[in-house]
């Protein structure tokens, strides 16, 4: 493989779309000659999918697992039950420095799991993350790219004030090296504006916040400032980080379903949508986004990306930058850096 | 005033249309010779503009109250400041029997603690909760109207499992009363489908309602189910539940500015929006639905329907029906019935 690259593990076994999805992502990136993959899943399967593909050998490997963990499977009980699945293997390899960050579209739970297992929390991460991207209002001059990071969306469900600086950190480090945004503004996600307002653990947090002079703290922000995209990253706990990514999700999909609805309905209303083609494409990026990049989760020494279960090939192959991009920076040195310069009494 | 009717107090003082909006709102309403209404506000003011309205003196009154909350007063300071504003009047003439229910468009927080004060709490209630209405996918054959009901979006942070059961039959006695679905669907809001998601409080309401023979409980939904109308009545903490609800303003005027910029700029698409006005109509409904009916506070022992700030005389009008259906439908008695049938260790 290339000596200036960074490595990729894909578990070429999760998600949707399977294998195929994921051969022909590392066949993409490999022509690129910036990041090599490695595959790991069920070694005939994928070589005969390459065999298919147009790729450069010298940026792809292989590595062989044959089992895969079913994507509404117990994590605990399919990474017990299958020690060789795919998800497992990637993570240990990177765990190893054979590969310098993971890729997985398979299921959340068991991927989570897989790096809990083999890879190292870093130092002052009190809980590790599921951070998510979602799209907003384009705000021109401010940040170039209309999207937000939240976290957690994952796996915490009421966290302390001390999480909640910690997924601060974690989620600006994220946005200043993936995104390129250097002073990316952070906020707290809570049910009023004011410092005061959330439980205690927010006002907490808020305090401490408020006087950090490593971030670019802004304050609470409320529900409405989220499609807005008042803040660059969203610190919240988990549990309605979750409900609220879910439900950008839900009226994704109900905005689908009455575009199609009207597109299949009368002529008028399908010349209509097709003269507004330019001016609906903000509303395309909520019926899209999942489709690409991926959700970094934060607070591990190595980088993983999940990508969404339905990712096809394109998706993947975006995870698959994102994650270079991940090794490349040093975010993980980063949040461990910046986690480490708190003072005592605001970790 | 009529016999057979019921008579709403309407605080004239409140929102951001004030005395005008009010005014036309019960003028409006008296033609209907239905509902009465009792303008409590500035009385010289509130005459001044009935002299300018066409409506039914016989369903018309006007109560003095000189004093008004300003719509970002602190509550308690507001009410301790001034005894005579309004909403206190008001909400006095109501839980003394002058007025069947209440209507405020102005500051939530205060008009909350005003009924406070002088409603009582139901037997069984232990937290009274404020619930939004917001609209859905169309699920014809299911319910007849594509909205639900969310609970609590106002004070309550984290709540536990006895709070929760009872926002359930709160939220189901409304849906039952007031939206003539005789048996709602209701299900808790929580970070996955499966009962034993969620915080210890959210398992624990969960295994109490799936046993509740009074109660259309259809489990857990998460996030995406909000916008499809999966359930009827969706019952929440207080802290997730103000954060969705303000998303979901936040989404519709996202839409709105889309829409906006697209008619703005270009012929082409102002046709296309033209051709495509029938189809967009359940876009529609997420920009326009704050405006009209409002949100009940349940809990008390009179109803009180809290009219959206932004609400005009259309909305107002809307909610003094709403405020009406509920003390004919003697709504606060069911909500006390099921409260108390709950057996012991399910309350």
């Amino acid at each position: 493989m290339g000596k200036t690259t960074h490595t990729v593990a894909l578990d070429a076994m999760g998600g949707d779309h399977g294998l195929v999805a994921a051969v022909r992502a590392a066949a993409q990136i490999s022509l690129g000659r910036q990041t090599a993959v490695l595959l790991v899943g069920d070694r005939p399967r994928i070589e005969a999918e390459l065999a298919r593909s147009r790729y450069d050998a010298a940026f792809v490997a292989v590595h062989h697992a044959p089992d895969v963990v079913p994507m509404e499977a117990s994590p605990k009980d399919a990474l017990d039950q299958f020690p060789k699945a795919s998800i497992l293997v990637a993570a240990r390899l990177v765990a190893d420095g054979a590969a310098d960050a993971l890729v997985s579209a398979g299921n959340t739970g068991a991927s989570v799991l897989a790096c809990a297992r083999t890879f190292r929390k870093l130092e002052g991460v009190p809980r590790t993350a599921l951070a998510a991207v979602f799209p907003t209002e384009t705000r021109r001059g401010e940040k170039a790219d209309p999207f937000s990071l939240i976290l957690d969306v994952g796996a915490t469900l009421h966290v302390d004030a001390d999480a909640l600086v910690a997924f601060a950190h974690m989620g600006s480090a994220y946005a200043s090296r993936i995104s390129k945004n250097p002073r990316p503004r952070v906020a707290l996600l809570s049910n009023g504006a004011e410092p005061g307002k959330g439980p205690p653990e927010f006002v907490e947090a808020h305090r401490r916040l408020s006087r950090d002079p490593n971030l670019e703290f802004i304050g609470n922000v409320e529900g409405v400032d989220l499609p807005r995209g008042t803040a660059d990253v969203i610190v919240t706990e988990g549990f309605t980080g979750n409900v609220v990514l879910k439900m950008l999700e839900g009226i994704s999909e109900t905005v689908v379903d009455v575009a199609r609805y009207a597109y299949r309905s009368k002529l008028a209303w399908r010349l209509g949508l097709f003269m507004l083609r330019g001016g609906i494409v903000q509303l395309k990026q909520l019926t899209d986004w999942q489709q690409y990049g991926g959700a970094p989760i934060l607070g591990f020494d190595r980088p993983f990306i999940k990508a969404h279960g339905r990712s096809n090939a394109r998706a993947l192959a975006n995870a698959i930058k994102v994650a270079h991009k991940a090794a490349q920076s040093g975010l993980c040195r980063e949040i461990e850096n910046q986690l480490s310069a708190l003072p005592g009494d605001a970790r």
